[in-house]
């Protein structure tokens, strides 16, 4: 986790992480009528989503640092999808910023490996390695319970990477299993020990584990309890803005040095010139004011 | 799940479906020699998979009523490994097999919507919608709540696909939080009554929902439990043969027509041809040998 929180540190202790979970619909027109061609759907689509998560990324790689791509949104464009997700990745890595692969994955022990492998470890082909899509960390589920981590936790160990798994979603609807109480505890709060348990050996010199923990914002009271529950986790928390969280709200997963959580915001900076005076053109700019004030609003409210 | 369950009745009602979780080390050492290449090590591997894929296919599709193949391991191979998926599950569509995509996504509202139109719905690009991956049905992790499940049950609905959501899984671990108690039920019996609630709208001729549920025949207590439970949920039981279950305990998860649950096997099936006296070309040969030991072990306990 090191290298993201270096990266944090870098930008002026900015907080952000920019979720890249481009629909079309956010996608300005006039790169919709260049791209988009009824005789290759998918691959216009694609291209289409390409160069819009392009001008982001020139528009805040100086400013934030991560992104976090939605995999669902580039999946249902199928394989023209995919390679518009990995050169996504690709992209932002090579203008220095840290990508948090959202995919959500969750599987029993051999196959959760075969995703590890594929996402934060390597392929073995022929007796040689390979790296299938690289991102810097992966969001996994933890419904499967812990052979299903592990083979996450040894890659991310193994290869300088890291995990943020789903603790307490931000959804209206994630009380319906996480907050279940068992001899006193929640869900969430069980699955918060497993993570932390998991984190224990690779805690950097930071403080922090290389195994984090999806929080939500929408949830302040549990983002409070969390953090102290959890001194070595770090949080992805997403939820501000859109899904109803504040600043204030998100202050409760930081630390005193202004470290501990990455606050994501996706619609918000996406489609930041569709409010105010923009024009369409101006979409990589206005994605760059809303940033800066997202980090401020944030770090007012981070002591 | 009507399809599924014409399927399984027009091949004597073998209850059978053969997971696709290709790894290397699975696949004949003839077509490594013929198709790896270190020039380009996935596309090499995606068409060793996929020539695999294709014989297995051939070999079993007058039958097996449906294959499974698991993302992870097409995944772990890149773009190449989603192009060997995709052509993997239009050859066994070809072949009249029904194809249930082995997936485990999960997500908060807006974001499983773009998984499940990714899979079982219908992307729409510029007005038009087009299909993306087209598998007969998906698997889903419950983890988020009901609002990460609706979007997959009205893309079922709409689409005359169908799903299967994970309940209580095979592997060691799943204990962990599936097996947890509140208020006298396990979070297993929860999830149960979440599935049972979203087929209720959609239940079949066969007296099954389009909303199944993954329970591992591990675990023939709870088995038996949730057959009794949700008398109109289709299952799918993973976890016979090389995890330990047997065809008594899968039996638990059949009614009295011989119907209500698919069960997985993927090396006993794909690997076959390692143990006995089969030459390396005989491996669809010993998977189709394999297949029909299977469901005559599986049918013999099914009154």
């Amino acid at each position: 986790m090191d290298k993201l929180i270096e990266a944090i540190i870098a930008k002026d202790y900015n907080p952000t992480v920019v979720g890249l979970d481009p629909k079309l619909d956010y996608v300005p027109k006039f790169i919709l009528d260049e791209c988009l061609n009824e005789a290759d759907p998918f691959a216009g689509a694609a291209e289409a989503l390409y160069r819009f998560n392009k001008t982001l990324i020139d528009s805040l790689c100086d400013i934030v640092p991560a992104v976090k791509p939605q995999s669902a949104y580039y999946e249902m464009y199928g394989i023209e999808g995919l390679k518009c997700l990995q050169k996504t990745m690709e992209y932002a890595k090579s203008k220095g910023m840290y990508v948090i692969l959202d995919v959500k994955r969750g599987d029993i022990g051999a196959t959760a490996e075969a995703y590890s492998h594929a996402y934060i470890g390597k392929t073995d082909i022929g007796g040689k390695e390979y790296r299938a899509f690289g991102p810097d960390s992966l969001t996994v589920n933890p419904y499967l319970g812990t052979d299903g981590l592990k083979p996450f936790v040894k890659d991310a160990e193994e290869n300088d990477k890291s995990l943020f798994i789903l603790v307490k979603t931000s959804n209206p609807s994630s009380g319906e299993l996480q907050d279940l109480i068992v001899d006193g505890e929640h869900i969430y709060e069980k699955t918060a020990a497993l993570v932390r348990a998991l984190g224990e050996t690779s805690v950097g010199q930071y403080g922090y584990s290389k195994v984090g923990a999806v929080v939500g914002a929408t949830y302040p009271e549990q983002l409070k309890e969390l953090r102290a529950k959890m001194p070595n986790t770090f949080f992805l928390v997403p939820g501000y803005g859109a899904q109803g969280g504040k600043a204030e709200d998100v202050a409760l997963a930081f630390d005193k040095n202004r470290l501990g959580a990455i606050v994501n915001s996706s619609r918000g900076i996406m489609c930041a010139y569709k409010k105010g005076d923009w024009k369409e053109e101006q979409f990589g700019e206005a994605a760059r004011a809303e940033a800066i004030r997202m980090r401020d609003d944030i770090l007012a409210y981070v002591k």
